[in-house]
């Protein structure tokens, strides 16, 4: 046996403690002129019948180490467990990684934080499954008061200001308005995700620097609206 | 004993195959124009006397659960031991976690990977310790050439892809930039990050726009150059 061999074979038997991997999703859509963000009801403890953010744990396996799942793997398995939602239809992305001491009454939990944005038409098809007994679309103005589980809250909050940040100089705002919109539809996306109404002179100036930019682009037809027919534009790409 | 006691203790007694949770630091600066990363050589298996990120597991304690350590804290103690710097002087972000299965030949090990930019004039003094037999800066341009051990040249191309995605609209370059610059100082920063000389012209209208966001602002003083004094500006804020 080589050197490393013995030293690989000698490693594995020592017992480290070891913290347990989750992951938790904050999953965003628009209804009803609000930003929601889906919960589900817990059926077991820790915080038994609180909502709390989906999600579970990774699943690292017995056998071979080059087989257990990866974690974004984990993330759209419990997606669609949790939700019923089809992660081939939803944006997903790693968001940040929770690991403090005590965040988990049960054990030391570490746990890879991911964000999804659903598009508004796909978002009534959900459904509780998995660790859920139910599962709801929440206005984030209100998160505060239901008191969620563990620190979620805290996890929605940095996956609001990462969206917000994002929404000037990327294309996130993609999987949050129809294929094609006007500039007052995009505004009142901008507006809703903010949580504060736009200056329409303010946001007319960044639209045409996207324009200029290629990130937008006119799309054919007019929209028939309450004044005059007005130009409809849409993403040049899905996301960045 | 209540119902969630029960459960609790119940729970904490089942066995469940546990990942070994690491960080990972992705260390920069700037040295001789170029765009440096800090490595370590390997004391020990797995890749012996390789070059790597220095790095290495997060402590979780075998106490109770609300005493181990944080994941900050992990990258903050392994930057110290393994560089030699002091972290209360150097710039540290969590940059992305990375889980997948065989990543690591030892065990299945998931490690929440940080960046970390330090000022030019504090580059020079490391010192290697802990795993580390050795320490050096080197080129990003060259990494490939190097071999780097596990997944490391993939988070070094991550970090290298935030932190230039970052530098047109955040503080970031606040860290690789003396207190007060001109602006061909600048835009020679920015071209060492991002790989290219950047065209003055261009550069210039970027400029012009942190000025008037209220990103820059002017300094006392003017520096002293080959041809007429030139205006320095600073920063107005430390990153962001």
């Amino acid at each position: 046996m080589s050197d490393e061999k013995a030293f690989l074979t000698a490693y594995r038997a020592k017992d480290y403690p070891r913290p347990s991997v989750a992951v938790d999703l904050v999953i965003l859509t628009i209804i009803d002129a609000q930003l929601r963000v889906l919960l589900v009801k817990r059926k077991e403890h820790p915080f038994k019948g609180q909502w709390a953010l989906p999600g579970g744990f990774v699943r690292v396996g017995e056998g071979p180490i080059e087989q257990g799942e990866d974690l974004d793997e984990a993330a759209r398995r419990e997606l669609k467990e949790e939700t019923g939602l089809d992660p081939e239809r939803v944006y997903l992305e790693q968001l940040f990684t929770f690991g403090k001491a005590g965040r988990d009454p049960r054990m030391r939990v570490i746990t890879v934080a991911y964000y999804a944005l659903v598009r508004p038409d796909l978002a009534p098809f959900v459904k509780a499954g998995g660790d859920a007994s139910d599962v709801e679309w929440f206005d984030v103005a209100v998160l505060s008061k239901l008191k969620l589980g563990f620190d979620h809250e805290e996890i929605v909050e940095m996956a609001l200001s990462r969206i917000r940040g994002k929404l000037e100089y990327t294309n996130i705002a993609f999987d949050l308005v129809p294929a094609t919109f006007t500039i007052p539809e995009l505004r009142h996306v901008h507006g809703v995700v903010l949580g504060k109404p736009m200056d329409p002179g303010n946001f007319r100036r960044s639209f045409n620097r996207w324009l200029a930019e290629g990130r937008l682009e006119v799309a054919p037809g007019k929209r028939i609206t309450s004044s005059k027919p007005a130009a409809v534009y849409r993403f040049k790409r899905a996301r960045d």
